[in-house]
């Protein structure tokens, strides 16, 4: 009985370090580059800080990561499995690949939404007066996932330069997310600090405080942790 | 006369030392961000790594040397003065600022050629169907300089994926240098090492193996040092 008794608490010791202990988990991070020829891009400020922050949260909480992630100056966590790709269509590939096998995916990553119609094999002459750029929708990543989700759970940002609340809403419902972390552009772009609002699919929403990137990155594994719990319940 | 020959061959070893020493250089490093919107924006691959290297070295050889940097992932060289900027605008402004200050102006930024005509304040909302973004022309920073020119060298670079000796020797006589450094593009950007023809105004052109950078950069300060000597002595 003593025995059965330690093995319990020992357990329970466990689960409470390593609340993501058993859980393979998908985390996308940094920007994507859109070539227009061999040497010119499209991109965004994304440096993939809070994706990596997050990739060695859930690392250290017993998760069994795969960090995708697009072109950054970082080095990857430790005992993460890291697939480094360039554009919007080589996420999609490396994130498609894994996505039957992964109990969640925390797409932090900041996909670009366009690219250019042509990449040119040789490097475009300039010319006299404007150039004249044809771009076209990437492949909405994240809501592909939603539509494919099965056991999945699905964590979501959305950075906005206005109108958050109403953006974020409508983000977490058209991807069938399970929770939307929201900042302000200005808040969390290439700072090391972020201001997030939590979006759960029930309707709650929790606001945190301005906070190192590390510890949203803490709080998002919490709710994580939580939401399989939750999932594990029904 | 011991004292004095004394003096002599100290001068003497020290010109050996620094032959930049009382001079004034401008260097220019890194690829140019030109803003679509707060978060998306057109850049290219130039890491810098040539620019920072030709900076350091120029220092080292004893001149004065202000670095003027785009984005890039790099420390300030030691004894180098730094101006951080991130458009092409933001770089012109700053080389013509110094411009007439300086001996020597050694263009190694990839200043991008174009910039969307309209820089949206607020992030362009995700539409169906393509985005046409319309590029207009940047000024051509290395072709003002030239037609500015009073006594400063003139040293610029040109990265081509194709017909690498026409398109040098067009811009070596359009922009009025005194040096062209040329290289193919896949050969130089974004690696430790570059391989590189030199283009003078006066017909010589010299090509190099692949070296490092910092070697590159060497051979580059060297030719300078010779450029100056030249036309001292006329």
């Amino acid at each position: 009985a003593i025995a059965a008794r330690a093995t319990e608490f020992f357990m329970e010791q466990q689960e409470k370090d390593a609340p993501l202990r058993g859980k393979k988990i998908l985390v996308t991070a940094g920007p994507t580059r859109e070539g227009l020829d061999p040497v010119r891009f499209f991109s965004n400020l994304s440096t993939g800080k809070m994706g990596y922050a997050i990739a060695e949260q859930a690392a250290r909480l017993g998760a069994d990561v795969t960090l995708i992630s697009g072109p950054v100056q970082l080095d990857a966590p430790p005992n993460v499995t890291i697939v480094r790709v360039v554009s919007a269509l080589e996420m999609r590939a490396a994130v498609l690949r894994d996505y039957q096998n992964v109990d969640a995916v925390i797409q932090s990553a900041a996909v670009a939404d366009y690219r250019p119609e042509e990449a040119h094999a040789q490097k475009i002459k300039k010319q006299d007066g404007p150039l004249l750029v044809r771009l076209v929708r990437n492949p909405d990543i994240l809501k592909e996932l939603g539509l494919k989700k099965e056991k999945q759970i699905l964590i979501g940002f959305a950075a906005e330069t206005e109108n958050l609340e109403a953006n974020a809403k409508r983000k977490l419902e058209t991807k069938h997310l399970d929770l939307l972390v929201a900042n302000l552009a200005a808040d969390g772009f290439a700072t090391d600090t972020n201001k997030v609002t939590f979006y759960f699919a029930n309707g709650r929403y929790e606001p945190h405080q301005r906070l190192p990137k590390h510890e949203v990155a803490s709080r998002i594994c919490a709710a994580l942790a939580a939401l399989f719990e939750e999932s594990e319940c029904q």
